[in-house]
């Protein structure tokens, strides 16, 4: 039903969807293709929330070739007025006579609205094709609107033995240089990064993207300029940061995810997030990763301790586990990975359905989905 | 000062060598291609203790042909009366005209003097041509060779967060079968499978080779008609094994390492040996590998829990790692890889050099050697 040309031009829409993964949060990572007898005749993708989608700088470009000729969107076109007109019309209006789509759109309360919308201006319109990899492009998105949850990714490393760090709290530095520069190109495509006031106040991290140690493939493709900080978010339910911590001095938002407000002076671009408590005390989890997503924050870089790591598997909301590996033993005596509750059967125990595992640099990098028992 | 044919018949000579990894021992690997004009005249390799070098075996198969002939040794040729006639007088006679070694004799007492006997004959003669691939052929054999003590692989399965087991034990199966035929295969190539008493209670363990497990590709090479079974070394400090486990019923030799024999009647395969013990009462482990050497074992596979793992590496005995990961989380109550003595700062943790990660079925499998801190 697709012909290797269709292939080939939906792959260049892929492609061009990842551009935008760096800079489009929170909207989604989309890429469009206009071609007209095995050419290219216009292409585009969504940059930033606000300027205009995919489909209209592919038609931009295509301007009047577009007439008869076929567009490629990884995304269904959108059929609704927002801060841009429909792409759907817009496809209508240039008289394109086929339009292939990678997935349809993931909200299923607007899904198929933009391909009706197409087919009933009587544009030929197929769907699925690399649907994989266009699901790929925007795990945060997509698991929102299919949930109402976000897309949490929860990054750890340790030791070959699963340490974190010895006895005394000595970890410092466990992965080398180039294992911390893939962590900077994580964070850049999140839309928030979760931590702990216990981290803060143990490690002072800065929990922001550092445009400098992205690396030059990332650079040339995302100009300084352009930065954007992901917003962090950080759990402090007894309220033990002050305003006074070197995180708050830092560029970009911060919210204070807590389970009453305090009366304090806080900086600007630092806002207390008020989420219900469990019957224990501790903050709801489940609650905090709603009102994140009704802060528009549906994609989820998770760097802590042991500690949240555990609860959040525990509660069922880890999308992903990306894993770094030291190469070092350092002995039942450390501290381990991950406070998960006590399990009496193998059977209890989450499964990591591994995706890739690789090198980066001196250390192992394992990247898997986590799978609970039914 | 190699050509590329030199290259291409050394190649060849490594990979005969290497099949005769599981039947050699304690004798090398070694590999031997005849050839003349780029054409191999003769090939042979080392299969078994008692039975012809290489080098016999290659230069029966080219017959008259060897004179002018350049001879490729994956192992300087031996210049003593052994079981069998010295191979450099062999090759002397066969008239060939050129060797080239890819390493000399590992021995330093004996280093050179194949080469030199061929020397004198007026062969030409060449060392070094794929000389990493021929340490690699004989791990245990050159470094008893060069130190008096065994190479010794320690091998470990955990969870991805380095847990061997749950809190009240559990734990089978932790890996999955393509692991378990890989140990196998491991096993078959060990001189002896080192395990603990304390393993042996709690898990009743075989510690041979199965035949059926290896795979096919292992089996076409290596008929179940001459399968050897590596000596299990069991170390039982406090002699709490008795001569009614299982273990000691199985087909193939045990040594049961105690600091003191006891007076039990031992099936014949078994036999008790003694080693001094440390000042605290434990099996000395250096004693330990010295005596395994002067029974003519100087590669040894490890099997057993975090203590002996943690006491082999606390003494730097360990030459290389074989951990396989199991996809699973675990939780920090589950019981740790390995037991070794508390460090204070990173800068004391034992490194691993990686040398291999790769998938095993569903498991990761990462081999590297150990290095401690100076």
């Amino acid at each position: 039903m697709f012909t290797p040309t269709d292939h080939a031009m939906m792959r260049r829409a892929v492609s061009l969807a990842r551009r935008g993964r760096f800079t489009t949060a929170p909207n989604p990572n989309v890429g469009c293709v206009i071609a007209k007898e095995n050419t290219i005749i216009g292409e585009g993708y969504h940059y930033r929330a606000g300027q205009p989608h995919a489909e209209v700088f592919a038609l931009r470009a295509a301007g009047e070739h577009a007439r008869g000729a076929t567009a490629y969107v990884t995304l269904e076109p959108c059929s609704h007025y927002g801060r841009t007109p429909p792409c759907a019309e817009a496809l209508i209006a240039a008289g394109v006579s086929r339009v292939v789509c990678a997935m349809v759109d993931p909200n299923p309360k607007v899904a198929g609205r933009g391909v009706e919308m197409l087919k009933q201006a009587g544009i030929a319109v197929e769907t699925g094709l690399l649907e994989a990899d266009a699901l790929a492009l925007n795990p945060g998105f997509i698991k929102r609107m299919k949930t109402g949850l976000p897309y949490v990714q929860l990054k750890l490393a340790a030791s070959l033995d699963g340490k974190t760090a010895l006895a005394n709290g000595a970890s410092q530095w466990i992965t080398g240089p180039q294992a911390r520069a893939d962590v900077q190109r994580f964070r850049a495509q999140a839309g928030a990064i979760l931590s702990t006031s216990a981290t803060v106040l143990a490690d002072d991290p800065s929990l922001n993207v550092r445009w400098q140690e992205l690396g030059t493939a990332v650079q040339s493709d995302y100009p300084e300029t352009e930065l954007r900080q992901p917003v962090r978010v950080i759990i402090d339910s007894q309220n033990r940061l002050l305003p006074s911590q070197r995180l708050f001095s830092l560029p970009g938002k911060v919210l204070l995810a807590r389970t009453q407000a305090d009366e304090a002076e806080w900086p600007e671009q630092v806002r207390q997030l008020q989420v219900p408590a469990q019957p224990d005390g501790q903050l709801d989890l489940k609650a905090l990763m709603t009102a994140l997503v009704a802060e528009d924050i549906h994609h989820i870089w998770v760097e802590a301790g042991a500690s949240l790591a555990g609860a959040l598997l525990n509660a069922g909301l880890v999308d992903e586990l990306i894993l770094y590996q030291a190469p070092k033993l350092m002995g039942s005596h450390g501290r381990s990975l991950i406070d998960l509750t006590e399990f009496t059967a193998m059977s209890q125990v989450p499964d990591v359905r591994l995706n890739d595992v690789r090198m980066v640099g001196a250390d192992i990098r394992i990247r898997g989905t986590i799978h609970h028992p039914a």
